[in-house]
């Protein structure tokens, strides 16, 4: 099959497994996915730890979406739970809920308050900074200094290793401040995880028999052999496709430290944050949302660091203007060689899974819009170097 | 790579797995393996239900072993766990310890008995056959008509389809009969099993920068394209490397039925065998072995059929016969385009897998030998059609 292959996948993520399954099961294309690693699921992927408690290996992965017809596809694939993502964060030897809202409010200023007077306690509280230009104008302006001394200077500091003065605003912007007691992570429609994990769902995904796995194998070992008579799709780093010909984009990365108990839970939620404690931001057990059933248990702290497996895009000026001029590159690329350029690092964005499926989705329609109308390709798809 | 294979294996079962990891690890060989099925470990896969319980997909695996050397080889991949194979019996509603011993004898014929005084009892019942030439000679031989046909008569006619007339002697002389209270369904030096499940073992064996992995795809697709330097090892039924020119060797095959309880245990022991009763012929709760702690449990039903998977070679001479000749045909590959036949399926005999990653190891001495020698092939090592 690998002289008959209609589409090329680089990328087991999220992202690859969807065009996949797409090609395979609506077109009938005969796909080849291909992965640098040794499983399937990109991020998302998770596995059970020696003691047998399921954990996510790149950091927690909150499933949480507001398109319905989404959840109904990946459901072909897996049954979803309920899930109750709550995050506290510990600042003075205590645990606030985070983000921050009512009660965090009530606790750290120490009385009773409603939302009209936790509005103006705000409103007293914040710096008048009319057009924030970086992340730590941002949140002085939406909250005051005291609570960006508390939750967000250090933390921030932490996570991008650069003070918050040197982010922009939309980087502390994700995080709302709520004026009620809802303590829920985020505030989406479907707040669900798949059942037994997100590997099992993308190895079901990937259970089709016009599609081939191929794993432990870099891209670049495959990209001038296989010549798939359709598209390319490929959600690797978009430098690394151009061989970082422009310079390399600038990544965030994650040390994840997994350490097993033997008691059935260690903390009271899914996720501790600790803005200015220890050298890792967060602590996650992940079983409060995996709904697996265990004795015992498994906490993971994240340590951000500047070296390792590109996870965040940084989301600096430099780094967008560099990732704009590889977008040419990649646009010339897709419509020469019918290369499409999907995912979290082909696009240099921080995508949320249920965000990169429909981003996956779309993709998929362009290229079924875009080779329905042309003839498959007789002579290499890709170019030879 | 995939121009660039030093030894090309078919099948990602623990012979395949072994193979690929002695050559990269040893001879710095790029091995590419192939496997027709979603995933890895062959036979030994062992997945988690929904309910999150680790089950073994094709049939319990109870790993045993006498040779210290292999266990060593092995626990650079997994740690091992101690495990108690225990075996009962239902006869007459009752569970008898399986295979039959002092106490299986004691409660089947209502009296107290030791070691002399049960010798003289089976003495007594023996059917003096001196040369059984199918299983029912063979069983009346050692323990008489009244355990016959309680134990195995009913439970051989279920498992192969055939009556045990119809048999070889050592289909049922596999089991023996003991003397003692030694409960164990085996007598191994080394009885257990690898912490986290068979498949974690064999995923972590091919994880090597070397070894590239290619899932749901059948040797067919790639063996005219893949052109290996070096050697093949082909692990897939020997009958359709030679596209069954000979003939089908038969197989018995099975059908597991996953029943999942929310209770911790449901079975006394790992394993239940019904020779008179229900169409199924075990129950298996493997969590009694795998030291997976969790507080659900999981019961598979294994059925045997005629049709399916080739699990189990038939034991009976005219199968040998024809498998001698493709014996044959085998021998010239190997000579010829250095093609080396390895595994259950590939020299049709059953094996335990401490026994199959013996024949692994042995296969890929023969292969360095050989290799060794001779220059690698610079024309395709592999015939066209
Ligand atoms: C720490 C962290 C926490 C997250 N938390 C959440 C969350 O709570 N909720 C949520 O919805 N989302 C979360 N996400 C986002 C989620 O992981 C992504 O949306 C999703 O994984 C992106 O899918 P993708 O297919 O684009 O990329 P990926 O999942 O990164 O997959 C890309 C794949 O391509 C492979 N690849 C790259 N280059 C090559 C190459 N040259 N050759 C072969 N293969 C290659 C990689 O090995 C990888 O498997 C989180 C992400 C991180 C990093
Ligand atoms: C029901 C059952 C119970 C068992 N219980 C035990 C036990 O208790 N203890 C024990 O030690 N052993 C047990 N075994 C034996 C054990 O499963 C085998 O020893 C072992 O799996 C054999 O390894 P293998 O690599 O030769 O073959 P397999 O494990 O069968 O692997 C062969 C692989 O080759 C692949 N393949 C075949 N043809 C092709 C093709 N054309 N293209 C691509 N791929 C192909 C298959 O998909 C498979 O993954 C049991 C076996 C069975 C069936």
């Amino acid at each position: 099959m690998l002289d008959d292959v209609d589409l090329l996948v680089c990328g087991a993520g999220p992202v690859g497994c969807v065009v996949a399954e797409r090609a395979a099961t609506v077109l009938g294309w005969k796909v080849l996915v291909v992965d640098r690693r040794p499983h399937v699921a990109g991020n998302c992927h998770d596995s059970h730890a020696a003691n047998g408690v399921l954990v996510h290996n790149y950091g927690p992965h909150y499933f949480r979406t507001d398109d319905e017809q989404l959840l109904r596809y990946l459901s072909r694939f897996a049954d979803f739970v309920p899930a109750n993502y709550e995050v506290r964060s510990q600042v003075r030897g205590e645990l606030y809920p985070f983000p921050i809202n009512l009660t965090t409010l009530e606790r750290f200023f120490g009385r009773s308050l409603d939302t009209a007077s936790a509005e103006r306690l705000l409103a007293e509280r914040r710096l008048p900074i009319a057009n924030p230009t970086n992340s730590e104008e941002y949140v002085l302006s939406r909250v005051g200094r005291e609570l960006y001394e508390a939750f967000y200077l250090n933390y921030t500091l932490k996570q991008w290793g650069v003070h918050p003065r040197a982010l922009d605003p939309q980087v502390c912007g994700r995080v709302p401040v709520r004026l009620d007691r809802d303590a829920r992570y985020v505030g989406h429609r479907f707040q669900v995880m798949p059942n037994g994990g997100f590997t099992k769902l993308f190895v079901r995904m990937l259970n089709h028999r016009n599609v081939r796995t191929l794993l432990n194998c870099d891209f670049s070992e495959v990209r001038t052999l296989i010549r798939p008579r359709r598209a390319t799709v490929y959600c690797g780093p978009i430098d690394a496709y151009f061989d970082n010909r422009l310079g390399q984009l600038p990544y965030r990365s994650l040390r994840f430290d997994f350490v097993s108990h033997e008691t059935e839970w260690r903390q009271p939620c899914v996720q501790i944050n600790y803005p200015n404690d220890y050298g890792y931001t967060r602590s996650v057990e992940i079983k409060h949302v995996t709904g697996q059933r265990h004795p015992e248990t498994v906490v993971s702290y994240e340590t951000p660091t500047a070296e390792g497996e590109p996870f965040y895009p940084v989301p600096r000026r430099e780094s967008a203007a560099l990732y704009a001029r590889y977008r040419e590159l990649a646009e010339a690329e897709t419509a020469r060689n019918r290369v499409y350029f999907c995912g979290r690092l082909a696009q240099y964005r921080y995508f949320n899974t249920d965000e990169v499926i429909q981003e996956a989705l779309a993709c998929f329609q362009t290229i079924r819009r875009r080779c329905a109308a042309a003839p498959p390709a007789s002579s290499p798809a890709l170019p030879a170097a």
